[in-house]
């Protein structure tokens, strides 16, 4: 740690590690196809680190992401994200090199793809199971079975099944919550299959947050989980009681450049650049955008909840912290702070550095 | 427009000409020196943009940035960020080659700099008029002298005078708000330079923030502005009432995935990667992430505000319309969408295309 000197992102290898094979584990004890999302990370050289557990599948949220991981060896690449059809050419060229898949939730994206697709390509209807961001709701057959019918026209195309992602997870009040909407889930998705299954004997569903695959147990009838962030994980799946802060792989560590006494606050050089702004609510109400580690003991422990990143701007991150804890924060000295949201810190921070020092790279911007 | 294929963002070079050439005179017509920051773009060719009006001073908010800019060119810096003390080698680096200023606080960072710089440097001690960030209250003269006393060790040390960034302005609740508090920190960095005039005959005092140098008229003893969002402005400004909608020179161009019509939603291809997160309240109470551009009778105008963006994930973007506009999304065409904060916008985003197709890169992450 001696070479930082600014806002650094560091990450412990040996943790990734080891959640990449909880999750690789747990994917052959319930006999589902692990694809986990690059999105978190998007570095070829952490992509590497899943081969290691026999990965050769995985999930990316955007076209250029595909691009990508295709470029550095990855050859069965599903993109998470409704077709953009105006993308529709670099999803061709694409299409003629790897095995692909992508995600349709409407009949316009269903017959763009049917009408310009010129190589095999896999299609999954996005299903809705509630987390109400996008995709058709389970219940619609008519508007399913309408773009099934446009997919139909082009025999390049392979109606895969069917996938969500349950966001719904996200905003649950207790890991008993995270278990009932995961299992509501999985029961949309499993009665969908049994419905086209005589149509489609192939049929697949694929479900992918990173809480329902972390802590739930049945994925009776589930084919493929998509989990992306426990690799890291954060702080918000710490909130959710999804993993203990021993399995969080990233921390911001920054520089103190002042102290505010009269107001209990310490601002720290690391800011809405650093960090992004991802907040969730603090036990005070306020939104909260991190919150500070602390080494006793040989132990990592974080500091009580009233102790947070109240503010960040561009480059300034604000701490509110107790009056008892004032003095351990000394101008020059660094703070160890867990990020929110790790995918959006690393997405703004743009590379890592390890534990043992090593840079690593991440997805060009452009 | 017709090569755009993915989340976009924007630039009209001319309306950033014009904003740079209004706030160019206006320094001028009050005796004021210009030194813009740049922050808000960073850019090298942007910054190439404001020679065209006489600027040769600058204002940067990293020491990373400082090297940046100095390697294209720039020669007269203050970083407005209060000294990290683990940075004071490269202040030292670059202060041997270019004409740097920066920002003090504490004594601390007051000590570290007057034990270490090798290199003539400016120093401004950073003043808080209000805003409550960071910087040391107008009336805390005892620190004030404390921290002098602790320059005045180092003769490579200039006290330049007091400087502030009035972020105050900000959370105005009117522009009549924006001139009462922009006036209050007038009179406290006035008072400021009359107490140590006497001691500092060359003494300065700089201001900072966008809001008053847009639209503020006193500027009585102050002798510098250093504004950086006015060059392209944004939709806080605009709800500032600080710029007009022509006055923005930025707007993010995003594709339709899908309709939500049950819900009123628009789902586009656009998302936290690509806005950053900075959010405002909507007349409705509920965080916005931007609003919607419409092009009536060719003048660009904003849609009601109950339409607007109203979640932002990852990659997706959520735009929450009333029924009546949700005719008028259609899968695969594009919206126009003003950002709430043009800064972290252009920041994610890491580049631009002007309105005729010009890439112009910016600064490197890392």
């Amino acid at each position: 740690m001696t070479n930082i000197i600014r806002p650094t992102l560091i990450l412990d290898k040996e943790i990734c590690l080891n959640n990449i094979k909880k999750m690789a584990r747990k994917a052959a004890e319930y006999n589902l196809k692990f694809r986990p999302h690059f999105k978190t990370h998007q570095s070829a050289e952490i992509g590497e680190w899943f081969r290691l557990f026999g990965v050769d599948a995985i999930t990316v949220s955007s076209v250029q992401m595909a691009e990508y991981f295709a470029a550095n060896g990855w050859n069965d690449i599903t993109i998470a994200f409704s077709v953009n059809i105006r993308e529709i050419e670099n999803i061709n060229r694409l299409a003629a090199n790897i095995n692909l898949n992508v995600l349709v939730e409407n009949r316009e994206a269903a017959a763009a793809l049917a009408g310009k697709l010129m190589h095999k390509l896999g299609v999954y209807i996005k299903i809705d199971t509630g987390g109400h961001r996008t995709g058709i709701s389970s219940s619609k057959t008519g508007a399913i079975n309408s773009i099934l019918k446009q997919l139909n026209v082009n025999s390049k195309i392979t109606f895969k099944g069917f996938l969500t992602h349950a966001g719904q997870t996200y905003s649950a009040k207790s890991t008993n919550e995270i278990f009932s909407r995961h299992f509501d889930a999985v029961l949309q998705l499993k009665a969908l299959k049994q419905k086209y299954k005589k149509e489609f004997p192939n049929i697949e569903v694929s479900i992918g947050d990173t809480p329902s695959a972390s802590i739930c147990t049945i994925f009776d009838g589930i084919d493929e989980i998509r989990p992306g962030n426990f690799i890291f994980y954060d702080l918000m799946q710490y909130n959710l009681g999804v993993c203990s802060l021993d399995d969080i792989a990233v921390k911001m560590v920054c520089p103190v450049v002042a102290k505010h006494p009269s107001r209990n606050e310490v601002v720290i050089y690391g800011g809405a650049v650093h960090f992004s702004k991802e907040a969730i609510t603090n036990v005070n109400g306020k939104n909260i955008y991190g919150r500070i580690l602390t080494a006793q003991n040989h132990t990592k422990e974080l500091l009580p909840p009233l102790n947070y990143v109240s503010k960040l701007s561009q480059e300034h991150g604000t701490l509110k912290v107790t009056h008892n804890q004032l003095k351990n924060f000394t101008i020059g000295n660094f703070v160890e702070i867990i990020p929110v949201h790790s995918c959006l810190t690393a997405n703004v921070m743009g590379h890592y550095i390890t534990t043992t020092g090593k840079i690593i790279s991440m997805m060009p911007k452009y």
